[in-house]
């Protein structure tokens, strides 16, 4: 019951009966008559997409990182501006909930539309839901899909965002500069390693992969970090993947005995609202949240209006200066 | 097109309906023909609730309060779990969205179910949707609804949560004990000034409104309150209503030289994951967030085996000492 299936049976293209179907195109009495045997075969609702007091849906990784959580609420302002309701539904980073939610959300027929924001490179529900005719937009992490699926994506500039905030931490005359990373595979975490190796190589300074360091974006491991960081040969400075681990080490660090930012310079990524609450306040690399949802909304709203027209956009992530990343002691002790 | 236009098309009680549909009654066949018939008349569609691979729906008042984000992460765990998707929508706080969202979800057959955690006392659209049929079990804020219109409801001891955390706060040795609470009207907060107010009567301490406060539940309101909390006769310690407010009024504390635990301590409410990574870090009457997501669905699953049944269930709050409140100095300065 999708629009590709009444085009099939039409013998038409996607796009005409979809055009046909809003009241955008006009076709010969004949073509017409075929569109609407086949939406009648087919049982295919016309409301999808058409209607713009519809729902839209969204799929979130998890709603306890604010990160999602803010993207969520956005987007949830922006669509109910343009007068839809988001539908959010959370994967609990879980792989087979991401890809069944794909499916549950392609045969509803009240959704207009999915924002996808997971935490996998594969999903073949959400591949064979594109396939079908569900207007998609996958947002922050890619998706792996096979050369014959177009899909349109709204991201972050993740490589070059590491490589300004690394580059941030060399400027201010740290040598040993840390990476604290999301885990292996992630599209997002390996641009933002290679973003911030690249800026390591770009100031001179020596790659030490034993200053690498790669886990889930848990405030718990941000925490089980710190007794690495202090150890010998100690990195003054290190650029967390993500806010929240970076709440974790601060944490860690306090307990620890660890000063941030005299003994440790910080630098997060995501820019949560907490952020700017903590003591020292994060210096951290800042998602576009208000532009990622507001571009989302409009590349759903070009292929509802547009089927098979797809469209990809990079934003820049924006380094926000505040308390948690300064100078490196010229002195073993202050 | 909900089970009430069907029963009164058939001339059964909506119970009878509801059973006949699911399997779990045994009628006559010519009320079964009348039933059947009804569906097909009013196009009812039946799997509403009976499918168990079908979607239950949330509204939550904002995604940004970590409160409302892990309750509606908590939900998404356990529906999932149950065979169901759980489908969230975000009213940003607002009374025309909240009661928007009630009517657009209750007229989608694909929608089983509705968990209601709103920020406003009143709702049409939400009672127009329980007595035509919708499943609906409201959390947290209770919804004033028409005598005639029962609903079940999980709630929390807010009154019991606010007498305890400020008894303790007096315990402790604090004679002047601040309150900053929710924002007027809600019942959560009036139950919790309530609370507070009889623990100080019952510990002998004089009721002085100048310590009342009451705002929004954001850091900004929390932040915006330390230099009140610091004039002349200042208080030695205040029960926050909202873990958010307590971020930043221990934010806004440091900024203005004002210690915590020393000079102020400080109980928050909610109990949000973040309040374990402040320093210090944050004592807080904590929410049953996993019992209440539990409770929610059961009460829901409930309301859909047996519609017009309804139940009540209080949950209790639970004081989590942590750093944020000590005794009082004896000497004016330690």
């Amino acid at each position: 019951m999708t629009l590709t299936q009444v085009a099939r049976e039409a013998g038409v293209s996607v796009s005409t009966v979809s055009r046909y179907l809003r009241g955008q195109l006009k076709v010969q009495d004949k073509t017409a008559q075929r569109i609407d045997n086949a939406v009648r075969t087919t049982g295919y609702r016309v409301d999808r997409g058409a209607r713009r007091d519809g729902f839209i849906a969204m799929v979130v990784a998890e709603l306890t990182n604010p990160f999602y959580a803010s993207l969520a609420e956005e987007c949830s302002t922006l669509a109910a501006e343009a007068g839809y309701s988001l539908l959010i539904a959370a994967s609990g980073r879980q792989h087979a909930r991401e890809n069944a939610l794909s499916a549950q959300l392609s045969s509803t027929d009240s959704i207009a539309g999915l924002i996808f924001a997971g935490m996998h490179r594969t999903n073949p529900e959400l591949e064979r839901a594109i396939a079908g005719g569900l207007p998609v937009v996958v947002i922050d992490e890619e998706v792996d899909l096979s050369p014959s699926t177009a899909v349109s994506t709204v991201t972050v500039d993740n490589y070059g965002g590491a490589y300004q905030a690394t580059s941030y931490l060399a400027t201010l005359g740290h040598r040993r500069i840390a990476h604290v990373g999301g885990p292996p595979g992630l599209l997002t975490s390996e641009d933002r390693l290679r973003g911030y190796r690249d800026a390591l190589a770009a100031h001179g300074l020596a790659a030490d992969e034993t200053l690498v360091l790669r886990g889930p974006y848990t405030e718990e491991y941000g925490a089980s970090v710190v007794p690495y960081l202090t150890r010998v040969e100690a990195p003054t400075a290190v650029f967390v993947g993500s806010d929240i681990v970076a709440v974790g080490l601060l944490s860690g660090a306090e307990l620890q005995g660890l000063r941030i930012p005299e003994d440790l310079s910080v630098v997060g990524c995501d820019g949560i609202q907490l952020g700017q609450w903590l003591r020292p306040r994060l210096t951290t690399l800042a998602q576009p949240v208000r532009a990622l949802a507001h571009a989302a909304l409009e590349a759903l709203g070009r292929v509802i209006d547009s089927p098979g027209e797809t469209t990809r956009q990079v934003l820049p992530l924006q380094l926000v200066v505040r308390g948690s990343a300064v100078a490196p002691r010229t002195t073993p002790e202050a």
